[in-house]
């Protein structure tokens, strides 16, 4: 046998970027990991989609019917164009447009993903110092991108009808009166079943919205609005609201995105997004530099699966029954073990996949909070809403909580929600509440 | 019928960021779409890979075997981790690694795309204004990409077994004499099959690479070695050589990195990289915070047909037949009509998709040189080999092309040939051989 060397050997290391060696770890995969260490643990935290409705056959069917076609197959396993494939870019305009389907297309852009669009958006509009007004609470992973790239969030108060316009009106004369008005460059906004608070904006909202940013462009340089439409197939009662393209926004300043993340697989991930010029363009030089375009299979089999007219017969058929029921779960389940206790609130979601649930005042829901704690120890897992709001901006709430139905059976939704009462009711009663 | 508004409405236009805005067209882009608008057009310069061996009934049948596995068919369809899918990252490492399976597979990120990956690692290891290595010529994606990050590139001369290590100990050592060591952090490398020049490094001009850079690794700050091996699997003679982490290289400053759009198709886009800490560290809080991982379906495809033992089927029963065919018709169309032609050289490729040519030194192959507006007006396209070297280091040579023959038929790439040779021999007579 040889002997181990004697000799002591300094180990070199690679030296990251200051930027990448600063970025601190996002601090949901911290909580998701430590938590994930309990395998019995019910998670009421995790943004996935439910598993027994994913397509398996529908999406089989369709990639047997593209392969078959000599020329279409071929075509999906060749690279495609930076901007992503120009059929389906079409049959998306169609769907979630009013009219403009040709323009629309061609300002559209497909990523693996709407995430990688929001970054490439938010890294093409917005310099480091910059800022970005946002509801509170908003997407939490849009948050942490927004500190990655050195850009400065400011959210603004909401309602049961999603941010108000007052509020946004207060914080941007605010914000002129203070010299900011340089930095404001963004308002990001989640349309349709908020994540996570679960609101969808009226038309009238929209409108209302779209009239304070009006008065506010002229004080500084143009301000985009960003409308994240993550969840807008996702409607379980009433109907469909139009998109700030057709509520009348200017075109020019507008931005629509989406994703087949939520209403079909988030394993093929498309996601796509209308861009004004100059931004199409100058993100699109970006794209080539980085990737040249993202998966063209996964856009093919998209666009199959809409020619075919498959996306409506799965949501109807399938995810809307499967996703309303567990909604429904959960409502039924909040209402059951948490009505009777004082000072908790919540609405019953329209669509999407979030409750967002207020507590009274005195209970933190935040990170290494009793309630926290009595959470994981009972085995049950929620997303603190703390992390949902940008520092700045209107107050955080640390008494809010976003519960998913996404992932968890029917079963697992009320038995989630029982431990998380019990939980509630043994921090109450033992008077430790605030956060450690 | 409405009348036309009388009022002038001043449009205005979102703001790019500066670096967005000022960040110029890939000139490879440019002459290529203005090439495009001449469909007839024979392109000996697409990286394309062939179309008629993309394996459709093999995916097809590959697809169908993993939906109809209930468990991991939905989680092909569900988000996957950020590193991506382990089954993949180990089968991965069995395939390419001499032994450390387990150690490279947990070093492993996967990407959509092994270009992401590329950006990514540039983007962790290097600031503006640090300096890469790379060889003269090489990858004009990778030095476009280094041009949008601020990053300066070096060229470093060559020979047919690739970058010559003398050469590489000289630039390093005048480097360190002008106080720029402190700038110097990657060496770049295309070790199989070169992007464009067509070489392979032989194991022991790897060794002798490893021993310059080792020798000069205690002057400043680490130097990674990237080396990617996207064409590895492309080989037609000979046999495969160990990759540099095989060669000795020391596994905390070697990234090796790989794809599967050229052995098997590009519009599925799996990329991946064995990484050291704390560069996979780093990279991952990156990538978690741009797309929080590649679509798992492409990552599934590939890992159900490695089961399957598909890939190698596919390679040697039909890529590597149908390229190797391809080779030899250009090398026998380059030795009939460019032999007779004094000045021309250029070397069979044992791999890749690839032949590089070098023309009499007073023939400049540049855009919008006579030579590339004679092409043109015959019908034939090519990568002006000027784009393939860094603007400092070894000299520019603009007397050189890269052919590709992964698109063409073997007609078209007869009939490609045939045309280049026309126009050389007429710029040639006509003596206006210098760039406009």
């Amino acid at each position: 046998m040889l002997s181990q060397p004697t000799t002591v050997v300094t180990r070199r290391l690679l030296h990251l970027t200051q930027a990448v060696a600063a970025a601190p770890e996002q601090p949901i995969s911290r909580l998701m990991s430590d938590a994930l260490k309990n395998p019995g643990l019910i998670s009421l935290a995790a943004g996935f989609v439910d598993e027994q409705s994913l397509p398996c056959q529908m999406i089989e069917e369709t990639i047997a019917r593209l392969l078959r076609n000599p020329m279409r197959g071929r075509q999906s396993l060749q690279y495609g164009l930076t901007e992503g494939d120009a059929n389906l870019r079409l049959l998306i305009a169609q769907r979630y447009f009013a009219g403009c389907h040709d323009q629309h297309a061609a300002n559209m852009v497909l990523t693996a993903g709407s995430n990688q669009l929001l970054h490439l958006i938010t890294q093409c509009l917005l310099e480091p110092g910059d800022l970005v007004l946002c509801a509170a609470p908003t997407y939490f992973v849009y948050l942490a991108m927004l500190r990655d790239l050195g850009v400065d969030a400011v959210s603004i108060a909401t309602d049961d009808a999603g941010m108000i316009p007052e509020a946004l009106d207060q914080t941007l004369s605010d914000l002129t009166a203070q010299g900011q008005r340089e930095r404001i460059k963004l308002l990001y906004l989640v349309p349709y079943f908020d994540n996570p608070a679960a609101t969808t904006m009226t038309i009238h909202r929209r409108q209302e919205i779209l009239q304070v940013l009006e008065r506010h462009q002229t004080g500084g340089p143009p301000i985009a609005l960003l409308a994240d439409n993550a969840y807008r197939d996702l409607r379980y009662d009433g109907v469909d609201e139009p998109c700030f393209i057709d509520c009348g926004a200017d075109p020019a300043l507008t931005i629509e995105t989406g994703t087949f993340s939520k209403n079909l697989a988030p394993g093929i991930r498309v996601g796509w997004g209308v861009l004004p010029e100059p931004l199409r363009t100058g993100l699109l030089r970006r794209k080539s530099v980085i990737d040249f375009g993202s998966p063209s299979f996964s856009q093919a089999i998209v666009r199959q699966l809409m020619l075919d007219g498959l996306l409506d017969d799965h949501l109807k058929g399938s995810l809307l029954p499967t996703y309303q029921d567990k909604r429904d779960a959960m409502v039924a389940a909040c209402q059951r073990q948490l009505s009777a206790i004082e000072g908790v609130h919540f609405q019953i979601p329209q669509g999407g996949l979030y409750v967002w649930l207020r507590l009274p005042p005195e209970i933190a829901a935040s990170p290494g909070a009793p309630l926290w704690n009595a959470c994981l120890h009972r085995g049950v897992l929620y997303v603190p809403g703390e992390l949902c709001f940008a520092s700045e901006g209107a107050k955080i709430q640390r008494n809010t909580i976003r519960l998913s139905f996404g992932v968890q059976s029917e079963a697992g939704i009320s038995k989630g929600i029982e431990l998380l009462a019990q939980a509630i009711t043994e921090v109450r009663a033992s008077g430790t509440t605030s956060c450690c």
